[in-house]
């Protein structure tokens, strides 16, 4: 990691969705960027907008009320002296726009699925469809998983950082200390049974999130199918038959609560896994760890940067319920963004985010 | 009104959406018609479809598994002795099926707003274009608002029942006894402050039926031209100026609450309109009128078929907030469908709704 | 089973919180207890209090703006020759009550947690205080557990229901068919994520019942030690290892879904499975089992009496998730009592309640 | 007002509440206190207690972890250099409080409605039993309504600002402009219906803030008696007679919409009350004026320091509706509190709040 950068100009792309308006909203209150609001581009009709007509919640923060979207394109970038590109973008898109980015000499942090899977396997759900292959598994292989708590150094060196899904951070960021810690019996395999907030589900108006539908309910989804999957299993090195994961639909706008069980090696006491998640994230400012039995909430999180964590052991120490809590529109995308942005300028890690 | 009749056949046209989905409901449960379920009738797509994979919510009720929506047929109703039929399609296609029904020898109950404005200024909002005006005129002149409490006889004997608008129930009710005593300032006008929940915004998923927009918040709409407003005109006998209509969209499944602020012409005690209340629906089975100072709730008629009013003065007895509650898909659409037909075949006016 | 009642007289005891609601409503519009509405049973301070103030919501109910509760007093009930007594009272006053009910020649079923476990450690978690323990044991012994599809015949010539909790009766219809098949590989045990809305949590208002604790939240309680563990152990033969519950607390009124997951013992179809379902609850309306992989949500049973079950398979055949969903204040509580009463009575199972 | 401070010393009684919360949040976060967090009082048990125990939010903010609630005591207030006390507190205790602050020569912001009021019959309904009248009197009089927009110049001076009411903030900033300019009909009054976010009933469990009356519902209260009307009627230079305020519970966490009925004394333009509004506010930021017939949303100002305010007139110009939203614990209650703080040290207006 060289030193830190002074400035640093952004662009956006997709500043229509839910997460691109949460990124946009802390990158116009950053305070290394206080100076250089985010060059916004949009394609097909979404651009020569301006950013409040998009995200009316947004006005009356700096530089809010004065900017709008420009037409995408890669010239402009260059001419905007462009250093680091946000794709906030379907990820057909993504994976088509990297290429070129990288071309171009722009750092990017994508926040859609396109990069994030080394596995093809675990792809396949994407159905991509690379006009280089050759080209894309390179870049591919490039990629880091954008888990700053994980990755940290990596990022802060990468060209191309794949943004992890909110569930896939929920999840992970539970799991990860046991699997370091060799904790996990899994033979048993681990459950993850994940509840989000209705913003997961994006923004174009379907019959699921009619709020006929979404409120008073909760439903299952995506039971054995869901593409956030092969994040959890590559990241935890584990295979497809050792983690079952569902998600749910929760009749709240944002949030994530993931209730994870654990069957552990051997019977272990509070302190031992108390000591191994405390000492996991020692120097991880937006993870905190509750204390046990106290456990996370949902409205603990929401429009926070943090991930809370919290578990509780059965009486005999071998089995373990894990509660892991995040706002799935920063943790779960924006500010985990941000955070990597802050660690690939060499920023503090939670600058504009707390 | 002749002698009851001791069964009918009914069929219900438009059975997808909200208010259609309650009427079947009740006509299923309905101890009259427990050996003739309605006919199901779609059209352009919405035939052939079992009515528990539009309504799954009906499932288990006496024949609701067993029976499927068929293709619209005049024919068809004439073959299966239909005697009543109820629209609960877009006003423009009541406009053109009423017309056809009539002359099929049909009764028909209209939930929608084709029918229910005399006067060709208030209905110039719906933009009716009617294949013979003159016809439509005389229909038009024949309907009957469908305000149980206010018109019984002329509904009992009717042809064509214009069933009224959720909100317009909910004001017209709670000034009728004010109006028909005499004791409303008109120079100081109405005000109609209305809130519904977002059932009466319809099923089709819009940006502003998404759970995000609407939920944890409120806003107002229509404000100076709601369609509800000329029913309101019509059935209390006011001009434009004399009644403000403002609805607003609450962040609740159903329910509509209206708060209506009267000046009266000279002071009044609580007991005189208590008395004014209390006698005016003294014969009202489903207007439950509360003693001053108690005042409805959404939640005490959410899932019932009952209007509840109540009342408080001002210290001087010269103004007066009313609160009126009702179910918009209940007393505001289906459940005031079935009362009218209750009365059109001669039954008890609860049958069926208690 | 004798044959069916002509009539039969009832009281409730407990008429203030949200399950005894119910349970007056369904006894007042239940087509054999037209003429007998219940009595209802106060105490401290309970009594003497008309029903609809306690109740708001019944107010217009055949009787019920017409009936208030009486102190309760054994004297009464038999006076009032009362057959059936329904306690929906706390647990401490239900496990005093059942004795004296019996040795008056009532027959009871307790909505409460008092007499449902068999097993004295299981029955630990309630801290009881038998007068008479001899007598109690003895009574406990005879208590049936209230689960009309599983112990009919049993219910039907009981003196003593258990009626079940919400979790509990969501949990074990949902295993009942596996484990009575043998399909369940006991080593992985079974883990139960379950969710509920905010009426169970009872009506006493609290931090966490409040509504900005509430709403827009989701939070785990009472991890490795909710009641009603107990009642699924005992009923499905299970030991504390082999089965994990998590109890949630849903942003929503009413509604429990509970996600399940087991291993199966050898891969299993689809049509396996599905058959093992649909042949268990050939003979019981109040359960409807989805056809896989379409899955129950809150909103299909919330206010009906159903319990709704559904399944997905993992694509090897090894893994599955149920989804359990009912409404925690009628199957889960006073609808499934009154399934108890019907069937006490000889009554159809289902009267009123379709 | 003399040259700006370069740093204060705060101090906040009552941190346990709600608008008590939002306040320290502030503060914790405020630019130009960012090495001097603020001291926070308690009395009666709500003393040496941790911040984050009582607000679990704020853990992660600067300061919060490790900042504790102190016993009240002047004494400490002098040692501690405190120059500007935030009182958090219910009214009788604000009342009881006040002259000792200023007899230690603290300035006060007092959230509460304890010193609002000049008008005696207005302050009636607080029953305020003053220690000292005559003393009372005396700072009653020299207290300033907290309003910033409107009385900017008399709080940078004031030692006494009394901190308006939520509602109070939103009707009184979206009526000044109309009655600056003398264009309101006072003949014909004004109406109010407003509605508010379950936080404004405060954080004490009661039957009426219970997530089962609350959720799914909407009802008026306080019809011809809330305490805020008094504020209006002073603000606004009002008879009772004038101003008809209705509030009612609505079933969101936060933000207040109040629906505004007047009549213009002649025809207006929508460009002449635009121009109105627009000059009223040129120099307001913290009022932001939607163009007509745009109107602000509950969504919004929640979480913003923003009051938000949109109109609409009807065709013939004399009848107006406006329709202002805020978030009832911000600017109406902490954000404008730290407003005032700004102004009262010379700072700019919004610092903190953006």
């Amino acid at each position: 990691m060289s030193k830190p950068l002074t400035s640093l100009r952004t662009a956006v792309a997709g500043v229509s969705g839910y997460a691109g308006g949460e990124l946009v909203r802390l990158l116009l209150d950053h305070p290394h960027l206080a100076d250089t609001p985010p060059l916004l581009l949009g394609r097909s009709g979404a651009e020569n907008i301006s950013l409040t007509s998009l995200q009316p919640q947004l006005s009356g923060l700096p530089h809010a009320d004065s900017i709008s979207v420009v037409p995408f394109d890669w010239k402009l970038l260059k001419e905007e002296d462009i250093d680091l590109l946000f794709l906030a973008t379907p990820h057909e898109q993504s994976r088509e726009d990297v290429p070129h980015a990288l071309a171009n000499g722009l750092r990017v942090v994508d926040l859609s699925g396109a990069w994030r899977l080394q596995c093809e396997k675990n792809r396949a759900v994407y159905k991509f469809h690379d006009a280089d292959p050759a080209a894309a598994a390179k870049l591919q292989a490039e990629s880091v998983y954008g888990s700053p708590e994980l990755h940290g150094p990596q990022i802060a060196a990468a060209r191309l950082v794949a943004n992890p899904g909110c569930y896939a951070t929920s999840i992970i960021l539970a799991l990860a200390p046991l699997f370091h810690a060799g904790l996990v019996d899994l033979d048993h395999g681990v459950i993850c049974d994940a509840k989000s907030g209705v913003s997961g589900a994006g923004k174009v108006p379907t019959a699921n999130t009619h709020f006929m539908s979404a409120a008073d309910n909760l439903s299952a989804y995506a039971v054995f199918g869901h593409r956030h999957t092969g994040e959890m299993l590559e990241q935890l090195n584990l295979t497809g038959d050792q983690l079952q994961f569902t998600p749910h639909l929760l009749p709240i706008p944002r949030g994530i609560l993931s209730t994870i069980y654990v069957r552990l090696n051997t019977p272990a006491s509070i302190s031992t896994i108390q000591s191994c998640f405390d000492d996991f994230y020692a120097d991880s400012p937006l993870v905190r760890v509750r204390r046990s039995p106290s456990l996370p909430q949902i409205q603990h999180v929401v429009r926070t940067s943090f991930c809370d964590l919290g578990f509780q052991l059965s009486p005999d120490g071998k089995r373990m319920v894990l509660i892991s809590c995040l706002d799935n529109l920063l943790k779960g995308a924006a500010s985990q963004a941000v955070q990597n942005m802050n660690l690939m300028a060499g920023w503090p890690e939670t600058e504009g985010l707390l």
